[in-house]
């Protein structure tokens, strides 16, 4: 292809971009090549593709007939149409067992995180009831167990409460709880269904790991007041309000009984905690403990009545499964705007949780999962649960990982647990009467734990340094502030971080490896590379956009100011600059401004501008502009190695 | 140094970044280097220093007396005492020429800016007197032209005129516009200050191309109220009001006197603008012609009294110079707030016009600029300015040029307009009084069509679709709804762009080009290039965060699986994945996840992963990450070409 361009200008045989019509006279240079032209909507079609479709969600569908496109597209949306045809009996086993499981694990933090979002016990129940079967039907994970998680709950509590009073106003609370969980769901099912999934990606990891980390310190820091049976407790999640809580109460307000209850299950529960990581095929004693611990300390509350010693128990539980709650959602008036600000806040953090969860399972399984069909089936999950008196569920890291371990093969280990805590909500509520609030203190500060990842923040500290700030601000403007803070310092660090890099990218001075011939690399990683005498050679490390173009430019002129310092007086003056141009993968009008100015400034200095190695759309841009028109020919080579040779022996020629 | 880095790890002779200590027994493949470790300090420090000091300002006050360093520090706060020391008769010729030529176009422009601001035209007049003579002693541009300018008097007159209604409190909306002029120039000053000058490179130069077209349309379509001699015109700046207000009233409202005028005069400037244009020696007659034309025309309608036959003049124009306006601004209060957000939006579009202009005139005389240094005069100037009844100053992009044509030296040409202008307040403003609006009308058109940047456009959408995008986008928002919203979309699409950017870096194949022996690149630029069989050559364009891991690592897998299609079966299986990671310039703890992921997926499908070319950082995080204990030893290489040869001679081992 690139033969196919040509013009009129030759240059002493040396092949460029803007002559190639001569005979290859030099068997030395090689051609930079000219990518084919493409057709402009052609190019459009392609980055929307590349932005919105990466995936290539629609491969399956192509040459197929449109019988076979409706049953592909039903499956699309129902993935289990098509695992279920080759579900059996083998693989049910492994997902009763799992779901089991979960479903034991579930049970008692559901009642605890529904208290954590300020909504009564049974409200945790039914987010573990209606949005896994939804979920089992919609979803791709094979491995995520899906219900109320511990942040989610904290962060929806905490906007909620700013809004309404959950005790002074608990059905206008609720009512809010439904808004805000209807348009968390809208948001995730409109982002995977316009395919912006990608969104998600902006908040890093970093900030993730330690804005879980403050979540999590916060929640068990909360858990302070059901632990030592305080009656009162601030309202704030920070910190200092909570210890100074915590301490003024210490004379009047701890209740002895209830700190034995639950400082004794708390160290049951971290001993089967430490046995489950010991041992691997224990794994399953934590994943039971709660519920045990649960048991036993309710039948002792109830033989002993410690209930009337001052030990506080859960009291009333509804009894029965969801009832609707369409008609409590605000589709207007003010709470409606004020549900949606909470909603897509909640839901775009359920998000993140579900979706990291996903893929990491997905990579450990080694199975493809597209996040944005993710999205959708969270979304419609959300959204059917807040109809049903649901709030926000999502996955969970704790009960996903027992899930996987406990050998679940489908989605239908979420359809086992569902079923169990149906039987639950239906048969046996009443009997968590008697459950003190210490247990699930203890269970949910058990269960936190583990969102505190010390092992990733030291990898962090350890590989990038911007990170581990990102991470720690995080985690501390949850601890000192609030979940909401910490949340907007986190994305701010994430996005400083990318503007950043955008606008100050790295460049180099390249000199000649030792013992090659023609490679020339970065003279700070390769101390012993060698510098030629006469011309310089700079990398640029980024596409020149405006937001660097003029600072490419400046820092071009100062390794040139620089290098013309420490060079000795016998060595001879710069006559070449070469930019090596294959880090810089575009280039827009800013960018080629920027080259023209610094031709310029060159050019007063009688130094000449040399390119090497552009890539297909610098090439096309170059062309468009006429840049190399301007700088002349014989200017843009393929490899730094053929610029060397060339400017060198031209040099050689001059007095 | 990269020999200090040695483990216990050799492989077969070949060296890699984790066994350096082994002898060189084979020539052919190169170390790849680990650059020496920085201490966390120093690197926090480099990083600083590049993001905010990337021009070393304060390079000439090392090693120097306490003495010396106070007299370049006051050197650095007034360049005026550098340069004044060279000031000659010479200079103050050509400053004397290029003052007095744009005195005599910005004293009618000024009284027309000041109407598009809803001032009263003194206060334009007051802006080119103090602002300019303080931009003199503290500015370093030489050929910038201060004063009011048209966009900024419009977005500043339209901001205000949504907070108070100009024509209903005349008084507090004065107040308000020095208010929002002191933030401004606050705004201005911190950005300089604290070196953060690099944020206004975050608005592209597409992005102000359009609105600057956009803002230029609307004020010109502005004009038509004084040129046609409407009365009712609307206070909206959309194209559809303002046009639909004109057809209203042409039935009644149109005064044939006025029209008259203002036509004539119109023609009279363009010709002289095109006969300046066609012959460069004549650029003085454009540039005094509207002097011109405000005599004629003041002239002639007190000779015939034509504002009593409904041409509408300027009536009152206030004589003597500043009032002091101190006491005028809102430092508290609901109208602070106001004036702060105002301000802040008004101050950074006039930065950026000025940086601009400062730039294109120095690289033309090939002089350094200071960014941050011409944010903290153009600040102080516009704080001086509010306290002494002035409106938000900036640079001109007419006047700047006119000043650098008639031969400006240095900033004096600033001063002699600022003495002619004192003399118009002090003496001749009551001679205004007969100007007609219609002559100020045509000459604000003739000002602005030049904004209307047609041939910047063709090149934009030459070179970048997108950019021609965020243009026309900006354009169209000024144009058919107001300049705020054109502003907010270009803002909008600037960041866009930067963020697709980073989330969808681009992935190339590479292969070999043909004639020669270790050259690799995009096998869709160079579709002779061959690809090495058994081998998959892949190379990322960016470098891997948070924002893209997740990306790049599904766009490899895909890349994978396409070639693996397209593969015919005779061929091998793939057995190698090289990454050619040059262009990565850095990773994160996201991207080092991704690759571990990769590392895994590839593992699965028994394809080995290999790096090449990484540069420093990346080296030392992958060291830190322990990931090249991960993948195995003899796996990352210096070159491409050295990976392909040692694969490939593996590869015809194995069965």
């Amino acid at each position: 292809m690139a033969k196919n361009v040509s013009d009129e200008h030759g240059f002493k045989g040396v092949e460029t971009i803007s002559s190639s019509s001569s005979p290859r006279s030099s068997p030395y240079v090689h051609e930079v090549g000219v990518p084919p032209k493409q057709n402009l909507l052609k190019e459009i079609a392609a980055a929307v593709k590349e932005t919105l479709f990466a995936d290539d969600p629609l491969r399956h569908f192509k040459d197929q007939p449109s019988s076979k496109k409706f049953i592909l597209g039903l499956q699309a949306i129902f993935p289990i149409l098509e695992w279920g045809k080759h579900y059996n009996l083998s693989k049910f086993k492994g997902d009763l067992i799992a779901g089991l499981t979960i479903a034991s694990l579930c049970i008692p933090q559901d009642i605890g995180y529904a208290k954590l979002a300020n909504l009564e016990p049974q409200y945790g129940l039914y987010s573990s009831f209606v949005p896994p079967l939804v979920y089992a039907f919609m979803g791709s994970s094979r491995d995520i167990a899906i219900g109320p998680v511990a942040v989610v709950s904290l962060l929806l509590g905490s906007l909620l409460q700013d809004e309404i009073d959950s005790s002074a106003n608990p059905v206008g609370y609720r009512h809010l709880a439904f808004t805000a969980t209807f348009f968390a769901g809208l948001t995730q099912f409109i982002l995977g269904f316009f395919r912006l999934g990608f969104l998600i990606d902006f908040l890093s990891h970093a900030a993730i790991v330690g804005f879980m980390g403050g979540a999590a310190v916060t929640i068990a820091l909360q858990q302070l007041k059901g632990l030592l049976g305080i009656k009162k407790f601030t309202k704030d999640t920070d910190i200092v309000s909570v210890m100074s809580s915590v301490f003024s109460s210490a004379r009047h307000g701890w209740n002895w009984h209830t700190i034995l209850i639950g400082i004794s299950f708390l160290i049951f529960l971290s001993v089967t905690k430490y046995i489950g990581k010991k041992q691997k095929k224990f794994f399953w004693v934590p994943a039971i403990a709660p519920l045990i611990s649960v048991i036993i300390s309710t039948v002792t509350v109830y033989a002993t009545r410690a209930d009337k010693h001052g030990v506080e128990i859960v009291k009333n539980i509804r009894k029965g499964i969801n009832p609707p709650s369409v008609k409590e959602i605000f589709f207007s008036g003010q709470y409606a705007g004020k549900g949606f600000k909470i909603g897509v806040v909640s839901g775009m953090i359920a998000l993140t949780e579900a979706v990291a969860i996903g893929r990491t399972f997905a990579s450990m399984k080694d199975y493809q999962l597209d996040g944005n069909k993710e999205m959708i089936a969270l979304g419609t999950m959300n959204i059917v649960g807040s109809m049903t008196s649901c709030y926000v569920a999502t996955g969970s890291f704790s009960r996903s990982a027992v899930n996987y371990m406990s050998g679940c093969e489908t989605a239908v280990s979420n359809i086992v647990m569902a079923c169990v805590v149906l039987l639950t909500l239906a048969l046996i509520t009443p009997l968590f009467e008697y459950t003190p609030n210490a247990i699930l203190a203890s269970i949910i500060i058990s269960a936190v734990v583990g969102l505190v990842d010390i092992e990733a923040v030291t990898l962090i500290w350890k590989i990038d340094k911007f990170d581990f700030i990102a991470c720690m601000g995080a985690f501390f403007g949850v601890v000192f502030s609030s979940v909401e803070v910490g949340l907007v310092i986190a994305v701010s660090i994430s996005f400083a971080k990318i503007l950043l890099q955008v606008t100050r990218p790295r460049t180099a001075i390249l000199g000649k490896v030792p013992r090659t011939a023609t490679v020339y690399r970065n003279i700070q990683q390769y101390p012993d590379a060698t510098k030629v005498s006469g011309i310089l050679i700079v990398r640029v490390d980024s596409a020149i956009y405006f937001s660097n173009s003029n600072y490419v430019k400046e820092r071009i002129l100062r390794w040139l100011a620089d290098e013309e310092h420490v060079k000795e007086n016998s060595q001879p003056r710069f006559q070449y600059l070469i930019i090596e141009m294959g880090p810089v993968t575009d280039i827009d009008t800013s960018g080629i401004h920027a080259l023209e100015e610094l031709f310029r400034a060159l050019q007063k200095r009688d130094i000449k501008l040399v390119l090497a190695n552009p890539g297909p759309v610098v090439v096309d841009k170059l062309h468009a502009s006429k840049f190399q028109e301007l700088i002349g020919e014989g200017r843009i080579f393929l490899t730094v190695a053929d610029a060397v040779r060339i400017c060198y022996s031209k040099m050689e020629l001059e007095p």
